[in-house]
């Protein structure tokens, strides 16, 4: 099949991803968006989805959900195209100068720039390093909680230590009628790196019996005869083994910055951080730009706030690429007429 | 009187100032505000009060009004104290490294840092170059139109081409009851710089007849005995004479960038625009920052999001003078119990 051709393929649709199409958009500059998670949002929308954020600028408070979805309304007269839960698998450079990328599934983009937009590849749910258990994923193995209301009367087993973790723990906690038949938190040690107000909660909720707690290590798993999850082994601090029943493990061990097949591309690193050209984003390989938490820079913070900003640098780094015969003018949304046509606003 | 001790002073009350409150208030720095304007808002306040702005991330839609309130709404925790109607003045270092800042109204300020955020003293309403025009200032003369319903049955000429100008025209027009008397723009030439959309319906109103238009350049103008102002003296293309009757005469002609005594003080500038250390915005004055329309640096754009990012930076910049013996840790509002209390944010 013949590969997408577009100006652009956004890699990460998450805030900054989605706010680089929008960017582009206003450029006249076409893009595509590939992510390897199922729905638009990234990192927050996996984290923290219903916690309010109180440095968007603009916006004294809002949701991850809220954001995301703000986000999508205001990309939308672009008409984004999103390819999800898929993984930017390669990428290599045609005889034009134009950039082949092609996805996990099978997706192929033939295109004038790149954005590494932080999503993707660089933020994965870590996983608890058990041979075989990924064949319960989605179905009695999750990266985080969607709806705590999905596990009534069951044995619910939930590892990890950070918010992701203890946040499920109280949801799953104050699910009434649905609650699960036993709630029990999973993690190597009594110590959590989480928001001081939800340890607390917590800890009420072990020292009321509500929700039980192991201070332990997972090392194995048994299945039924049938092939379902129905136990972990677990091997307590001073070393004793533990057999525990498990109709549905929520894993919340946080995120795991990882670059996936960015690192082999060649992209100049430091750190671990791709290293870009604060004027106009673009990478050590020309046609590839960086923004969001997976850039680094003299100054650089992980705001949201800043991967705008380098989605709308980035945007011009581009269109002197898409456009490379015409002297790219800044134009206002709140006064020129094209931008008002682009963006669909009604002519009154 | 001893002068205001705090952390920073920000000159300017537009968006990027605003913010800048913001950001230094998450790191727990204090800030004062100073503001030629007498409202806080700035540029887009001056300019464009109503009209939507599409590019603020997250935001689809909102106009200056809405901006500026949300900003104000979000700086509240932080209580910003407001200086409005009055410039800086002066600024000399202390032999304690600090900053001894007067502004036009004899207010002193004694801080670590100072910030210019784009607004006041770098834009400025362009006026009419008549002399002595000013003592009708806000009495007869307006720079830019507050309330279209203000001039009822009064003869109001609006002088300029651009933006302003005609959309004072517009407001005016739509007045209904409150109609002028008469409509008059005065321009020097039948050549507008403005949304074409306004034009379009300037132009259909000037056809109408409901708008009076002259090309000319005004050259003097006449009182009253008892001092009111009168009328207009213009000189047409032709180098005819005009005697134009005037009750309110509305200064349409846009702002002009003007960085007052900032240029005094060894900013160093390009092309009359601040230049800055992009991972602090520190300018080449140590303590003295800058942000916003104000400063270059390499891929700079006039964007209110790319002055969020600049004074979130700038935050982490002052911060090292503030504290210069602690690392400065990034937290998020989302999930950090102490900015939690800074914010007010209910403990839950």
């Amino acid at each position: 099949m013949n590969p997408i051709e577009t100006d652009t393929l956004v890699i990460g649709a998450g805030p900054a991803g989605l706010f680089q199409v929008f960017e582009l958009g206003l450029l006249e500059i076409g893009a595509h968006v590939v992510d390897s998670l199922h729905v638009p949002g990234g990192q927050l929308i996996e984290l923290y989805p219903d916690k309010p954020i109180y440095d968007i600028p603009g916006v004294p408070a809002c949701t991850a959900r809220e954001l995301v979805d703000n986000l999508l309304k205001q990309v939308a007269p672009f008409k984004p195209q999103l390819h999800l839960g898929q993984e930017v698998s390669a990428l290599a450079r045609q005889d034009d100068g134009r950039l082949l990328v092609e996805t996990s599934a099978g997706t192929r983009f033939l295109v004038k720039a790149v954005v590494i937009a932080g999503g993707v590849g660089s933020f994965q749910p870590r996983r608890l390093p058990l041979e075989g258990l990924d064949r319960h994923f989605d179905t009695q193995v999750f990266h985080g909680l969607r709806d705590a209301r999905a596990f009534a009367r069951q044995h619910v087993v939930v590892a990890g230590g950070v918010d992701a973790a203890l946040d499920a723990i109280l949801a799953l906690d104050a699910a009434a009628e649905d609650r699960p038949a036993s709630i029990t938190l999973l993690h190597r040690r009594d110590v959590f790196q989480a928001d001081a107000a939800t340890i607390d909660r917590v800890r009420e909720r072990m020292a009321s019996g509500a929700i039980r707690f192991i201070a332990g290590q997972p090392t194995g798993f048994e299945e039924t005869p049938q092939g379902r999850l129905a136990a972990l082994q677990v091997t307590h601090g001073d070393a004793q083994a533990l057999r525990l029943p498990v109709d549905a493990l929520v894993v919340g061990l946080g995120l795991s910055p990882k670059l996936g097949p960015v690192a082999d591309w060649g992209v100049a690193l430091d750190r671990k951080q791709v290293l870009v050209d604060t004027s106009t984003f673009q990478t050590n390989i020309p046609g590839v730009f960086a923004i969001g938490d997976i850039v680094t820079y003299p100054g650089k913070k992980r705001l949201i706030l800043s991967a705008f900003h380098e989605a709308a640098l980035a945007s011009f780094g581009i269109a002197a690429l898409v456009y490379p015969d015409q002297r790219i003018q800044l134009q206002y949304t709140t006064t020129s007429t094209r931008l008002h046509e682009l963006l669909g606003v009604p002519h009154t």
